[in-house]
């Protein structure tokens, strides 16, 4: 294409672009309605494997497909089994002191902590694509739970009814995640941004922690509000009430929690040291208050399904929608077993990865080895202090608060902080469900925002090159006298498409006030780049209108570079291609520039006044 | 830069691409905070003019922003008068019957309608920018008005409290707009697609036109709901209640009103007949009623603010956010002086218009007009049959059931047909209010959507040239052997990011089994046109990394071409150029293949096993 003196042959010497800026060919409209369905619910192409299969062979697919376990049942071996058992027994260590404690938090009856350790794993282990996933109660779910319910119905006062209710809860949330799964909708989680997500996990993370003073001080009246503000003047208003021993129990055990998860974390090979800690606290504590007659007796307890971070680290795949279908069903066939919610909590998957489990048979040896306690082992938890589960609930909720996630944010992209942090107090200061809703509306902001103000530049020739780029990113890249090439860098729709006329409009005046200034030829060429607008929709193509229109007033001529296809077609039906016709549309901003280069030094006058008598419209 | 077989020279002949995409040099971080929050409040920068101005002057153009009449006042003249006052008095025409209508959907006393058409005009023509916009009340907010207050006052019963609360959601109206346009917010009703306003506007208009049902079959009892099934089945359960005086009378007005307007839009020079015909009915009616004794006496309005449509017919500019404050204020005012809600109603303006206004000059004849009617002539609207009024609503609401803008839609963009029906039969079928929630529900919907899903597509090599094209919108371009060329046709964020890691997987198991199947030389190598990413955020970064991760695991290499400023920013803040390394990032896809091209030919065996050991990194 040569440089940018590039001089434009007219028709007369036979000259004209090699490729014309096409307009693709046309589709059926059920074609394009069939596609676009499948990109928005069938990204990852799950029924690939079912093309040309015979019926037989379909009907195992599609077994296969819904019950993984039919598939790696029959592949399974001792081996196999050998990896599973240890990691099933370390995750189950974790799963009884952490399945009464998570049931405390729900203000539910700690045996259904248990209960829901036991059948759900089953579940999972047959419907369930991750190899490393460990079911189970979490922290977060079971705080909101307590709080939604206890909003209407008192457990204390009315516990059979709470527990009806729990139950009914927890059968529709598996509904409605079932629901979502079938429906392919499971992409709505992605409109929860990972900074959102840092905030509000780590709020609800401390709002826990702060629930665990109670238990820790050994108080007995405590403020039914989770927010920072109630729980400190509750706590600080009944100092005389402490209990010093609490107090020093809790911290105690809190201490050698702590201290074994960080020696873990230095020595990777002895993670399995964490995992038996808080088990081992659990036996060291009850068997302390029975030795010593102590009359605390009962029992009084987030997570995130992250099959996908550990299938990313195993390298295979996860169907985001299957695995909603699966737990969904976990939770409503779990609930009329007295379950309750239950889903893959991080941390404990966590450990389940790092004891080497190879299949979701750790899950079955799991849930054998709760079953095994539940016969035999409950007496002892009668003796279980409160400030052990405390202690254990408050070292895995310190786990959930990513503080290096955040500087990360901080450092890398500053509004991204801020969603972060603005979910974050939500939590905090406010509550569960309006941090929930602050995350949720922020992040929702967050993308209007950059739909609605996409950004625009002024390009600029590369020296020696016919390659146009962003003045403010090279900044040796030269202007065109005569020319203002803009780029506008995203789709242009109704939600853009008035504040896009505007800058695009406050682009020109400061051009032509510039060029006023340093007295240089004339503009009379706006290029717009149109290689990074992905779509255009009607309001888009009206706003073309109305900028071509306001530039043919001023003498200015409109000429497009690299319109893809999609904006081709709609610039085609909306009979803007016929509009500013079709010759000013061209393939690559060089070929735009040159032609322009060409018209201008031909020295034509002002050729916005009549179109159709200027000549060169036939080049 | 030559053709496609270019041989990119070694590091030892001395070659170099000769411009490596390039970090942006960095900015402070306040000076883009400032350019952020410009680029979303002040696209417009309405203050440039302020810029380099004495203190005085500054004063002066502060008074003449909002008070505009500052401006233009001085320098009015007996030319500009006598056209504003033609235009003034045509519009008084339909101010009169079009406010008493009105207020008679919104069950308030019809002489409120005259009152809203005297005060709230006068506020406008000071404060107001446009020279063509009409003031006064609308069918469609005089009909939620109506529902609204309806819903919790009777009016019938307490007609007291229930004029109050019109006054007073008047007034607070008034101030919401008003805030809006200070906060410079006004950009929200952008989020509003146009699809949307035209469905909702044409389901308004015909639920109105439903309404009147009551007035032209002349029926007592009606029912209180306004959507469609509700309304026929009122009006075929009374069959034997209707009046078909009532009916033949009100079909003939209607049809008088639509015959001037058809007429007038066939020659426009008579626009003023369509002007003068509800005046002249509503005269008509009157006279007949009186001179036959007829029983029915007492009193039984939508529009755009389209000051900017105007505007643009005219070639001036309007600050949006600036009408904003000044309609706010018309409202305030005018609902400490029994007023209700006004704005400028298309219908008007177009009148206003097409009668040759000149200034807002035209608001104060109007303004006075009514005012001399207020004064002298209201005794003659106690005899006006409600079915000439019901007459005048349906002949204007007609004008706003916008079919042409439907079909357009249709061919054009189907999804957007979608939205416009889906909002129209949301509020024939339900109500007005859940029809404006599913419009906005909707538009907002397909914002997401068009986040969530963007574009990827594959590049091929025209002919003959080191142009990189869409393979489907250009068939004859070729594909690169060993080389898959993508581009990403839209911003990534967290909303999109899960998305496209799953697309571009796809697309490489789909090249791979391709090339399987014709047998072809093994894919080594992807590159990725980051042209039209114009942003990308933390999730975006972390997505870059894991299929970075992916690709390496299946022996094929990254490659990246001409990443924007903003994202060569993010994308070096998060540490992803140090991974990826700097040299695999080109300027533009021609380069990046050439090189690609180059190591592919020099036959060098797998080189992403160990990266450091490889000579050619140091090209």
């Amino acid at each position: 294409m040569g440089n940018a003196d590039y001089v434009y042959p007219s028709a007369a010497e036979g000259g004209e672009s090699l490729h014309k800026a096409a307009i693709p060919p046309p589709q059926p409209f059920v074609k394009s309605l069939k596609n676009s369905l499948k990109e928005t619910f069938f990204p990852d192409d799950p029924l690939r494997q079912f093309k040309n299969q015979p019926a037989r062979r379909k009907i195992v697919l599609g077994l296969q497909y819904f019950f993984p376990v039919v598939e790696w049942g029959p592949r399974y071996n001792p081996g196999l089994l050998k990896s599973d058992l240890i990691s099933g027994i370390t995750i189950a260590s974790l799963a009884i002191p952490q399945g009464i404690s998570y049931a405390k938090l729900a203000n539910l009856p700690p045996i259904l902590g248990l209960y829901s350790s036991f059948i759900p794993p089953l579940i999972y282990a047959m419907m369930g694509s991750s190899k490393d996933l460990a079911v189970g109660t979490v922290a977060v779910a079971s705080l909101l739970m307590g709080a939604m319910l206890g909003a209407d119905v008192n457990a204390a006062q009315n516990p059979t009814l709470y527990l009806h209710l729990a139950f009914t809860a927890t059968f529709f949330a598996g509904v409605f995640q079932a629901s979502l799964g079938l429906l392919r909708l499971g992409f709505i989680v992605d409109f929860l941004s990972h900074a959102t997500i840092v905030g509000f996990m780590g709020g609800a993370a401390t709002v826990v922690c702060l629930q665990q003073l109670k238990g820790i001080l050994g108080l007995t009246h405590f403020t039914h509000a989770t927010d920072l503000v109630s729980v400190l003047r509750s706590v600080f208003s009944q100092i005389h009430e402490w209990r010093w021993q609490s107090g020093v129990l809790g911290c105690g055990f809190l201490l050698f929690l702590l201290i074994t998860k960080y020696f873990s974390k230095k020595k990777p090979k002895f993670f399995w040291i964490s995992a038996m800690a808080p088990l081992t606290s659990v036996i060291l504590g009850s068997l302390l208050v029975f030795l010593a007659h102590a009359e605390k007796h009962g029992v009084e307890v987030e997570g995130i399904a992250a099959g996908r971070s550990f299938a990313m680290f195993k390298h295979y795949n996860i169907d985001g929608n299957k695995e909603m279908v699966a737990i969904g069903t976990m939770n409503m066939v779990g609930s009329c077993f007295s379950c309750y919610l239950t889903t893959g909590p991080f941390s404990r998957s966590a450990v389940n990865y790092n004891a080497g489990c190879k299949t979701a048979v750790s899950n079955v040896v799991m849930a054998i080895a709760v079953m095994l306690t539940l016969l035999f082992l409950t007496p002892l938890f009668y003796y279980t202090p409160i400030v052990v589960l405390s202690s254990i609930i408050i070292s895995a909720m310190l786990g959930l608060i990513d503080y290096d996630a955040a500087i990360h944010l901080w450092k890398v992209d500053k509004f991204d902080f801020l969603v972060c942090i603005a979910a974050y107090a939500g939590v905090v200061f406010a509550s569960v469900e309006i941090g929930l809703v602050i995350a949720v509306v922020i992040s929702l902001l967050r993308l209007l925002l950059f739909v609605a103000r996409p950004r625009t530049l002024v390009l600029g020739n590369l020296p020696n090159s016919t390659v146009y780029r962003n003045v403010e990113q090279y900044p040796n890249a030269d202007n065109v006298p005569g020319i203002l090439i803009l780029e506008i860098d995203a789709p242009i729709y109704f939600a853009n498409s008035s504040y896009l006329r505007e800058r695009i409009i406050r682009w020109v005046d400061e051009e032509e006030d510039r060029i006023k200034a340093s007295g240089e030829s004339t503009l009379q060429y706006v290029v717009l780049d149109m290689s990074a607008v992905g779509n255009i929709d009607t309001s888009g193509i009206s706003m073309f209108e109305e900028i071509k229109n306001i530039l043919t007033r001023r003498g200015l001529k409109m000429v497009l570079a690299n319109p893809g296809a999609e904006v081709m077609k709609k610039l085609d039906k909306g009979k803007f291609i016929e509009s500013l016709g079709h010759e000013w549309i061209y393939l690559t901003v060089a070929e735009a520039v040159a032609a322009c280069n060409y018209r201008l030094h031909s020295c034509k006058p002002n050729l916005v006044t009549d179109e159709k008598a200027e000549p060169w419209n036939n080049v």
